[in-house]
């Protein structure tokens, strides 16, 4: 079974003085970029080199809206009304759009980041306030999300959806990820998550945390670079994957196969 | 000598649970609207209700960027590189044009806020910068200025400018501001105000502070509603205005009006 | 039975060039100020001179530190660990504190403000923060609460706590507040808000919302200034009450004013 | 002749999940920190953390205030008033002191940070407003200053003053650092520093830009963390000060040294 696949990681999430993780080395492995908009990280002069950096490279930009909390980085829930989710998430698209427009290109999809990521995949009033901004702002925009609310209400509004793969974290029998909290729910040895990665992407199969195979979806495969150990795993994921005859393309390649296989028979969920 | 002028104000300058003059009142009487981007003031929900409102009554918007010194609110100089001056009005610029993307409209021009706005006058790295961030986001965007280095950037890279009147503020002989720093800045009778406003759009001349003529170009005039004297006089303004046989429009209209006269020898500047 | 009671307010809530309610006309009321830190509304400048009239004024000076969110005057919960509120807490006491040194006094109580102040009442775990902080700060600090997880918290670790009676707002038969999220939590009628004040004050009783008398205590009366309505109700609460014979004076009396009048057989919890 | 100095170095930089410098192996060489206060670097959880770690290696805490500009780290000149200097040094100090009272300390002195460092030493203005901040809450407070508006205006106050040398800054024959925007200011051979340090602080002199010897005050010396050769080179100037016979001593004692050895003829200055 031939399978075409985006590499995504979250970039630019340095501020003023301060980096984050290492994008130039993970930039050369990736073909689509969560780009921090301002609110939990990122400012507009990080924002301007990474997209320059990503057009150059040929990475797709997308947009990576967080809650506003810099001091907790975006990991820490508010109690926003989804109202404020809503404009919220309108304002750091658009702002990431202008430097997309700068440099030649568009925003090209959208991934909530750290708590609000998580909590647009169980709450169904701030996955509709992120399908209401995109779709208010741009039909064509790609959302990235794991299975759950946010994807499923991007789907019923028509937007195209790109489900994240995300070999490092636990998944139940129903294709959701274990929740931090609870033990077990990050897996820490590089080799099972480059397994993992590979039979994600090929058989489009994990080994859920009660031992079956759980059928899950994966166009987009989520790489990290904050640490050596990290950006080497990257590297080795990659490599394994075109080394099993796995193409690497943009989302919006990736999305665009699978509409056009769809009538061969690969299954509803594709 | 017919006329037509466009009627701008500085518009959605609260935040949070923070409100500042009397934005429904000043609605009813402009053309056009300064809108906070939230660096100086605005939030993105004060965003997207003043847009909402302004494409509801026909008023067109414009991105009103400023430094981000929320504490300050925008009035203070923060020594930013010019690429900094670049980078955060193309941030806010993009994050305002997601809203007026969301309720069918475009930000239709950009207006330097405060200290930023002062700055941009007089000094031409400044003005490259926010002309660099206008030309790459969308060259049919109108620089709002004054008489300065802005406007001369502006013309000098093809953008359209409009040159804003103020009649409560002193010009020398050579048609620029005195600075606030010096007496007799600003001028607060409401009298003279509107004597001078009307004199500015249908003459093109303003009395300067050595009593000579000066002539001065009025495409929109800049009024404030912060105050219930100063709303009243807004609504005198526009009465007296509409009296004298001027036109009021939008500046798109405003301006197209004006190319459309050159042949007629109206004269260099206009 | 001759009672004396604080009356306390929050001020100092506007910030930069924004405004919040009119501390000027409320100052004439009080004994103690709760007064912003900065967090969820306050500024340097704000603060400076709210404590200066405080000074001038002979009203205590209370710290009324908030979750870190401007945007949403820190009425929206955030998800912090126990010891970020405890560190959040610290800083912004400090902070006052400053202030208060500066124009000649000490910082007298600690009031948390808004969707921090209702969460110390039902978790144990930020209550504890709180009274972490303050015990660490200054063990004369006064512990401003609702009856709650707060108010036992800073008895067991040996500090004052003075009761805050909320005239307007219903009450259970156990003498916790009814959450503003039901309906009839908040009473609106001045006309009883101020029947309640007074009974909550000189009978030590309130009528609950199943329409039974509760015993509670109220050390301090929280008066409001943001609308002329409450202004005014501020002014008549006031009046009523010493009209009806009942001291007005700052926490550090009242509370001294309890100590003394125990073993006369008031009861435990006066 | 014998003597004794301060080691000193900025800590408590990062801000939420940033990091910046090596503090815990700069905290082995330090007499003395400058702790960074929130405003342009620095939360309440790494005030809390580094105040805790200076306590337990006995370094003596200082205060750290900076323009409130974290996108800038500070580095930007913002044109604050005096009164908002002074209010926001006010603000700075008191929530650090928080932190210090909480661990059993006091903010020992206070140095400007960044470019409101480099401004308080010439501008008078900015100058009395640090001086009136700092006597307003703690007349023991040390003021760290180099040469200048700064050290003149606390010793006119009758503020204890210690002299920050800069081992790796060009001066003028004034004893004044040449400004960073001019060629040569800065001074990058280790072997260099190394050697202007020690004879900074064991004979008064340093080389001047001009090549004569110009005679300098220095109390304590700056010593940087955030790069690996910045940290090689603060061990190797520990270790050559130490094998010289110099003491190393937190600024308390360096001064109350001086003071004492002003009868036997060392001169008002040193």
């Amino acid at each position: 079974m031939a399978r075409t696949v985006d590499l995504v990681a979250d970039l630019g999430e340095g501020f003023g003085a301060y980096t984050m993780g290492d994008d130039e080395a993970l930039l050369e492995l990736l073909t689509s970029a969560n780009v921090a908009c301002g609110f939990h990280a990122g400012d507009p002069r990080i924002m301007d080199a990474t997209v320059r950096t990503c057009v150059a490279r040929q990475v797709a930009v997308g947009a990576h809206p967080g809650f506003p909390d810099l001091a907790g980085f975006g990991r820490r829930a508010m109690d926003l009304t989804p109202e404020e989710v809503r404009t919220d998430v309108l304002y750091q698209i658009g702002a990431l759009q202008a430097f997309a427009v700068a440099h030649g290109t568009r925003v090209r999809h959208v991934a909530p980041h750290g708590r609000l990521g998580n909590l647009v995949a169980v709450r169904a009033d701030y996955a509709g306030a992120v399908v209401d901004a995109v779709a208010a702002l741009d039909e064509s925009l790609i959302v990235l999300a794991q299975d759950g609310e946010l994807a499923d209400a991007a789907r019923a509004r028509g937007l195209r959806v790109g489900i994240v793969g995300i070999a490092d974290r636990a998944y139940r029998g129903d294709g959701t990820l274990v929740p931090r909290s609870e033990p077990g729910a990050v897996i820490h040895d590089p080799d099972e998550i480059a397994r993992r990665t590979l039979r994600m992407v090929t058989e489009g199969l994990i080994t859920g945390v009660d031992g079956t195979d759980v059928p899950i979806t994966c166009d987009t495969v989520l790489l990290h670079g904050d640490t050596p150990g990290a950006l080497a795993l990257a590297r080795r994921i990659r490599a394994q994957l075109l080394a099993a005859g796995v193409g690497i393309a943009p989302l919006d390649a990736v999305l665009d196969g699978k509409g056009a296989r769809v009538p061969s028979g690969e299954g509803a969920r594709v």
